[in-house]
């Protein structure tokens, strides 16, 4: 069910040099920053040659990484995100098996402009997980 | 410098159940559980199209990461691996633009037979990383 890997995403407290450190650092191709009003966040995309990884920080009062940044401050890894063919599909196979999908369990748009759900790290070894439809 | 992301590695409490889950509930492919006595875990690959995860369960009384179940007994995503072409010249470059090496600075052999050095979080935002110079 589940396929690529299409990203890694890294909460962080200040975006504009961990996007440096990526860049200069570590020698990786940056992006610019873009903000996600809907998701709360503002991030910036390390493109690597098989995927990518997501650097995050919180945008607006009610960011959904505040508590995460709260509780660890320098940052951290926040989720993967998996593909999948059809969003719905697996939705309803992961609620079958006894998953719980986080909110109303409607697919969101995310971040790529791309159907999202996200799965409870309760029932997935404490990591959360991001699905997405890529097309 | 940093090039395709080798791995991601989640630590977990009971590798069957983590390896079941993956194979049954989210349809992955799985291999079987190899032990790694010099490194302290016990792990399990699943391989996406793009990558691999690294599902990890301590190994022994000494596993580095029973300090970290200890804390996330859920489990949770342990560190990412980016690969590097010359670990020696990433380590040194790294050394010079202040980042630390964990351990005494010299690569190990990784789980997969490779030379590997870890950084030290607190300088990566508060995220662990391997670097591994895959051939």
């Amino acid at each position: 069910m589940i396929g690529r890997l299409n990203h890694v995403a890294i909460a962080v407290p200040d975006l504009g040099a961990a996007a440096a450190q990526y860049r200069q650092m570590l020698g990786a191709e940056v992006g610019g920053p873009h903000d996600l009003p809907d998701h709360g966040v503002t991030v910036v995309f390390v493109d690597l040659p098989n995927t990518r990884i997501e650097l995050m920080s919180p945008l607006g009062t009610d960011s959904p990484i505040a508590a995460f940044l709260d509780k660890s401050p320098a940052g951290g890894i926040h989720h993967i995100c998996y593909e999948v063919d059809d969003i719905l599909a697996a939705r309803n196979r992961l609620l079958a098996e006894g998953a719980r999908v986080l909110g109303d369990g409607q697919p969101r748009t995310g971040a790529h402009g791309h159907p999202v759900l996200f799965l409870h790290p309760k029932d997935f070894n404490g990591c959360l997980i991001e699905l997405e439809q890529p097309k």
